[in-house]
């Protein structure tokens, strides 16, 4: 019943979550995306694209890792994808939040959540690399959608948008292509600065 | 390129699901839950308490059945799960949902998905008996620590609780026998009528 107790907290504590904002907005409506709804479209775009995967990939450890990569921003914040200073500072503070966050767990299930969010940020397997490619694919679908309004707030310009979307190709080259074409788009709209 | 183009129209579409509110709040401020967010913590929750499910399960057939289970709401809505007569309502227009959301898919991923939604509404197998207790116990959970207060504004008592729960059981005795602790503590403090 400890164990239980434990995993129910761990629940309760998650639900954080949905008040982490991010830049982008969802599609309808004005307000900004928070991570917990970002984690659930994620996981169903592992499922529903697995396929273009580059590599053969365990496609339930995709989902686990889309369901609890952004876990860490209950305590760390979000930080926008294209603000570089902020990322780097932020590494430190990201695990300090896995070790507390993934910690209400009972030990073992602890263990293999920083596994997977380990693994999910070091790009070194097929699944991180599709994780990550989705991660990226995501934001770029909804800028896109709602006239890029994100990124023309933080004056982010279309070589900025192709440099750091650009490792989607190392999940899938399938969607890189997708991406790209989506940006491309964006500019000839006027949604992008070229 | 047709067939991705296909999966990414899905992928916009079910950002819709983003503005579906539910009668529950989330634990931090004062909005209601949306049905995406509500779909990422099940989501979790199957991969951290899978371990009590009364019988084997695939987890990574619930995580997906949790994902997915509420799709249908971007046209049906979401239901209030103590609002009998308009749930039974509520089934013919599910149904068309499923066939206009699913649809947008590739024919393979679209009878995929419906047959993962059938098998959720079913109760008939392991997994779907599993994730509907999930479904159940998370807006317990959500409104115990919110001091009851969706089901206060809806003048829902303890027995309604009680008795449109104790179906968690099928799913797993230990959720249910923890749920059914929350809802008596919630009386005790005053924030369920008995």
């Amino acid at each position: 019943m400890d164990r239980l107790a434990a995993q129910l907290s761990f629940i309760t504590e998650i639900d954080r979550l949905k008040g982490v904002l991010r830049q982008n907005r969802v599609l309808r409506g004005e307000r900004r995306e928070n991570s917990a709804e970002h984690g659930w479209q994620l996981a169903v775009m592992a499922i529903v694209l697995a396929e273009h995967a580059n590599e053969p990939i365990d496609v339930a450890r995709v989902v686990r890792m889309t369901l609890l990569h952004d876990l860490v921003e209950i305590d760390a914040g979000d930080t926008f994808v294209y603000d570089t200073v902020a990322r780097e500072a932020q590494a430190a503070v990201e695990a300090a939040a896995a070790e507390r966050i993934f910690g209400l767990l009972p030990a073992d299930q602890a263990a293999e959540f920083r596994a997977l969010w380990d693994e999910f940020e070091s790009f070194a397997t097929p699944e991180s690399r599709f994780a990550k490619a989705l991660d990226r694919l995501a934001p770029v679908m909804l800028n896109c959608a709602s006239e890029g309004v994100a990124w023309r707030s933080h004056g982010v310009g279309a070589d900025r948008v192709l440099g750091l979307n650009a490792r989607i190709a190392e999940g899938s080259q399938a969607l890189w292509d997708a991406a790209r074409a989506m940006i491309e788009e964006a500019v000839r709209q006027g949604h992008l600065s070229s």
